[in-house]
């Protein structure tokens, strides 16, 4: 899915640039909001007819943005992702939540 | 970084809801902004003194969304952020952006 | 501080286009989100080096697509503003809140 | 539309709680996108079926953010919207832009 390789570029990429001094944990974030907008663009006034391309190039930045944050904090992906989908497991059972987008607060 | 196994389990979870119904690519934009935008909120008076935990949740639902859609649109994250660091890696020249947070239009 | 003209210069620009049947209520909620990263953006890397051009411009574009929304939705800007900051007297009393940024459900 | 007692309103609730100290120009942007995105909430899985009492409420958020920080900026609503719609106006002449929602660069 994403690989160590591509981890590495991605992290190489800052360090030949010096960008970790830029790269503090609310700056990531600040970026990781400012990409995601880039890729709700896409999408700004028609949900059906978007331009694949963009679409692919604006996700791609916000998971770029998102491993240099995992950097930053010494975190691992699957650690934290694993963590939040046990308590979305409990916080949304299959009965209950089955079909239906409603938040777990009024399920 | 991010396991076959991990993206496995996120995927379950949205079919064992039946949730693909209400994940169309315009509506996991929304999502991931959303999410990255509750992420930002563990910075929004003090970028320093920030909830690790909270992050780490928030950080997580975004990486979530990201799986969602690249699935919904039958992408493979190594492919869409490898393309995009090529083009960074062309657009941001290491001579040129070295040390410096200035946007490669203005560089 | 916003004048009826101001307003009424904003929605005639979308009329002469006919742009109205673009600006659904979800649209111009996407757009606001989008303009605001762009606002976000004047403050990526760095919290004191901006540009006020920039932000006075982007701040604009927020506030613009404020007022199509409210036009949209039929509401009074006076009267939401006010509403809420009802709210907020109640939920932020000024003994616990004073000096502190700490979210309402945490004082 | 926006009246200065509303303003003021808006502004005295910031100096009671001596809230000014929080209120950079970066830690309003973040803000203002914030609470952007809990009003995009209201339009995640359904674009046309939104509770008009949240909407409401997350709009008012922005709004006062924006005066926020039009407060502390020293600038004036009236003044930099109409600013920006004069640009508006050229970018995107009537005969060029009506009834479409492309962007001016691609117009």
């Amino acid at each position: 899915m994403i690989s160590k390789e591509t981890v590495n570029r991605v992290l190489k990429f800052k360090e030949d640039r010096d960008w970790d001094k830029f790269h503090s944990p609310a700056n990531l974030a600040k970026s990781i909001s400012i990409e995601a907008n880039e890729l709700l663009e896409c999408f700004q006034w028609c949900d059906e007819d978007f331009d694949i391309e963009d679409v692919k190039e604006e996700l791609a930045d916000v998971m770029v943005y998102c491993i240099d944050m995992l950097d930053k904090l010494g975190l691992d992906a699957d650690d934290i992702i694993n963590a939040k989908m046990s308590k979305n497991e409990i916080k949304y059972p299959v009965e209950k939540a089955r079909g239906k987008s409603t938040k777990y607060n009024r399920l």
